[in-house]
């Protein structure tokens, strides 16, 4: 399997998460978002995913893009445990995860930033930041609420799930638009013992080959 | 099963395809995300759903949310075959799928819009239609391509799938935004072909219940 991913990226920070509490190891490929306007709008990664934003994952030569998708397959793939056990706790876990990966991520994305920059003058750090604490700050405050239901050091139990994939990166990114989360004592607590484990750690930003200052 | 929906809503609009296509009539309950404020933010269906977004879903007081999280739990339950029969064609679905869940919807969803009219000034029809034009336009042209990878009158060949049920409700967005589908041949057709079919039609937002002109 090919990985093509981008140190920054949450959605690849995922998958990255992912394949280590699987024990994957694709080859990993490196597009870099920022540098020549953009090496996933260029012709050779367009050819790989039209929609031109990393993460992909090429198996075999057949194409899997989106995070959870590619996540869900590979745990699948692999007998993982990443989904729960029962249909009512895969659903929890899913929606927990789709909270960040539909509501919250892809208004922060890269592309959504520099978009609002370029047309409604939001150019400031300080302003991209306050664009980004709305959304991350409404929807970490209702993964908080849905965290403080169950109990264990994950947001479901004594294992670590989807939920806790998408949660992590997500925290980071809300450390990087210095969002508040001093009222969400159980997120933060599950983020801080997630990040002290190998499968986690290894797959942060900073360890990865691409990363930049 | 109670769902607690909105005639406009996309989300809701998926699972309402959903439950037709499955045969399922959960007790429907109206949450107008417009009057008094937003009924989705009062009290009552804040205890329902923290994120104070619709679709939920109550099975036996168990509440789902997520509409892609309530999709495959339903599907699941009912030994639906809404989703493929091969690892590789259900991630290929579900991908497709979150093109639009993670990466169109969420953009052009009614708070963001609010948002973008109260802080950016974007408060003009024409100015909202330009935001939306922007992120179904592109994410929409990503899935005619991949739309065109496969044959048969829905996205991946003769039955309906999870890919389906978000596009159609995602098109119906796209003429209400003025997006131009004039080269989207393929996601028309299938627009089209679904439009014409009981379980789709009837789930249509002038259908409802609770529609307003």
């Amino acid at each position: 399997m090919i990985f093509y991913g981008y140190f920054r990226s949450s959605a690849a920070y995922r998958c990255r998460i992912a394949f280590n509490l699987l024990g994957l190891s694709p080859e990993m490929r490196y597009v870099h978002l920022t540098k020549n306007g953009g090496e996933q709008r260029g012709d050779a990664f367009t050819q790989v995913n039209p929609q031109q934003l990393v993460p992909a994952l090429d198996v075999d030569g057949q194409i899997l893009t989106q995070s959870l998708a590619i996540i869900e397959y590979v745990n699948e793939m692999n007998g993982g445990s990443l989904l729960g056990d029962t249909p009512m706790l895969r659903a929890q876990i899913r929606a927990f995860a789709q909270i960040i990966a539909c509501d919250i991520h892809p208004l922060q994305n890269l592309r959504v930033l520099q978009f609002i920059s370029a047309e409604y003058n939001q150019t400031e750090q300080a302003q991209k930041d306050a664009w980004c604490q709305k959304w991350l700050g409404d929807g970490l405050a209702a993964c908080e609420v849905i965290a403080q239901r169950h109990q264990g050091p994950f947001v479901f139990g004594d294992t670590p799930t989807l939920a806790d994939i998408c949660l992590v990166p997500q925290m980071f990114s809300a450390k990087r638009f210095h969002v508040d989360t001093r009222d969400m004592p159980r997120l933060t607590a599950i983020m801080d013992h997630a990040h002290s484990l190998p499968a986690f750690a290894k797959a942060a930003p900073s360890q990865q080959p691409d990363a930049e200052v």
